[in-house]
């Protein structure tokens, strides 16, 4: 198959979009990627969470991980990222929609094996998911980098797809007496739990007080 | 491959089931699911939107989708679905986890053809994501169901996956003067937003009001 006709996008035109600054915007709100490879034609998609810098995503697991065994054999993987905004509620069933926004991503990955690069790709995923902790924890010894793979999987092709805004209902829909709107949907965090083992006299970080904004970032809500 | 070298859990069996309740709470308290299919060794993974009846799910979406007409042809197929619980802020790097429940289901889709079953189908899907909206809406005219492919995706082999609770860290690294804990995370709604066009008098659903409690179902939180 043709790169091209991967990511083609045939059905809503007006909805996609092969523009880095919105497939990056789109990677940097998300956090969980779904990653599909194939072993023999069967599909395999494995949610795992991700970090990127430029063109590349990062990701790890344990080395023991199949998936990461399999992505590191340099084979086709696509990487995608999804987030929900919301319900979109039309008058008919066949107008009801959703507000999105994803990313599907074609490339191949390697594994990092500079123990250097290793740890900046390690701190890249850990901002990525929650910017300020890395500083604030025990780094990776090297028996725990042992155990550890990072994968960086360099994105050859990506295309973007976003719906927004309100419903749209045929014109004779709009007279039916039915509510119709948006309910919007996102990512939120709860009050943290602190460990019971929390040792004394220790305050929770801003970084995890204001989580909430990171969720945020680049959002349309 | 074997069936049984699909969804082998090998590397935190603890963490894993092939229990069916269990697989089928997670996949209804979701709505998104990735769907993964390969063409000529090339994996694609799309978000989707889905309903459970049994040990099947259906898919929908336009006629002209590439996605739905790849996987009408019955090849192997994996729809997974994740839902992430909460950060893991253990006092190491490598020691963060994440709570999440997921479900990496593998099978094959046929298409619904009967009139009837398409309809019910569509039902299903809808009910899933919002219950009670299908009563209210306008219900699919003879052209919108040409214009709609619904799938029927059957589940040969499925198996969950869970983490929960508190940070595990290393013995040594419990009087680290590190905040550790938890910090829950869920899909949310906000205030719905009527539509510019809505009819006067019109008054929001009460399964619209109270989309969060649809959210929560088999929640952990």
């Amino acid at each position: 198959m043709s790169p091209e006709k991967r990511t083609e996008l045939r059905r809503i035109p007006d909805r996609g979009s092969h523009d880095w600054e919105t497939i990056n915007q789109i990677l940097d709100a998300g956090f969980l990627a779904s990653v599909g490879f194939c072993v023999d034609g069967q599909p395999f998609v494995i949610p795992t969470l991700y970090g990127r810098d430029g063109e590349k995503l990062y990701l790890h697991g344990s080395a023991a991980s199949r998936m990461l065994r399999e992505l590191e054999t340099g084979i086709a993987a696509c990487v995608t990222v999804a987030l929900v905004d919301g319900l979109v509620l039309s008058r008919s069933a066949f107008d009801h929609s959703m507000n999105y926004r994803s990313v599907v991503a074609f490339g191949n990955a390697r594994k990092v094996v500079d123990q250097e690069l290793k740890i900046k790709s390690l701190r890249i995923i850990s901002e990525h998911l929650i910017a300020g902790r890395w500083a604030d924890v025990r780094g990776p010894s090297d028996q725990e980098l042992k155990a550890t793979t990072v994968l960086e999987f360099s994105i050859e092709e990506a295309s973007a797809k976003v719906r927004r805004g309100p419903p749209l209902d045929d014109e004779n829909d709009y007279g039916l007496p039915v509510w119709a709107g948006v309910l919007p949907l996102g990512i939120k965090s709860g009050p943290p739990i602190p460990d019971d083992k929390l040792m004394e006299g220790v305050v929770l970080p801003e970084y995890v007080r204001r989580y909430d904004t990171r969720l945020n970032r680049h959002g349309n809500t």
